[in-house]
């Protein structure tokens, strides 16, 4: 099994990180499109110009930990877990995450670890400036359609 | 042991993409101050506002990979090595990138993987743009000292 990490720190209350995360509102501003229901059991679904991953939320506590389990038709990426690990520090909040239970170290997970920087980095922008930069207006990494 | 993988795919030559990452004044355009000797068997050292990296260069096929391994005082990178293979794709030159050998999976792990990923858009923009964002003017990631 193979595992993405990262963290960044964000100067921003623990609350608002929070809520960046476990709020469809919220996701959407830095990531993607997304609606459903964010709660421990409930179903959340990201759009992507067409193609919907469905995840459900494995796990939801309030101000410390975020859980998604992807469903779906997912590839690569069905049973992976992606996972928000909130943190206080002196006057900022770490958000250590982990995209983790990949069966396998492919191009594909190195792409997506690339990508999912983009987006700590479009999720950090969001609750500092206010702007995110969520698909489609996101950074490219690349020339191929899926970028 | 854990290995960070990032992929960026680059729309330049070949051999550009390669002397940005074989040449010390490559890699100080998207990395960092560098100097020493970039060929198989010789030794680099890398300037962080006075920390100094040092690695062997324990690989470099023109054209296709280089590979370092960390030496000296580098606490968790001690004995890691850094990768880059590249693979031409259409249009584009693939960079795979690896720091693997990693001891334990820890939050520095975690940090230099999102660290390694602005640099990884760095090299991308040093070559597409012809000016990168090389330390200390690169993307800050946390608002502590080691950002």
């Amino acid at each position: 099994m193979a595992t993405i990490y990262h963290q960044v720190g964000i100067k921003a209350r623990l609350n608002d990180v929070y809520n960046a995360i476990a709020t469809t509102e919220g996701v959407t501003g830095w990531w993607t499109s997304t609606s459903g229901d964010p709660e421990t059991g409930g179903e959340l679904e990201f759009s992507f110009d067409g193609h919907i991953l469905v995840v459900n939320v494995t796990d939801n506590i309030p101000g410390k930990y975020v859980e998604w389990t992807v469903g779906g038709e997912a590839g690569e990426w069905l049973n992976t877990r992606i996972c928000f690990e909130l943190e206080e520090l002196d006057d900022q909040v770490m958000v250590n995450f982990q995209h983790t239970n990949w069966e396998a170290e492919t191009q594909f997970l190195a792409h997506c670890c690339t990508k999912w920087a983009v987006f700590m980095l479009s999720l950090k922008d969001y609750l500092e400036t206010g702007t995110g930069k969520p698909f489609p207006d996101d950074i490219h990494i690349n020339h191929t359609d899926f970028n």
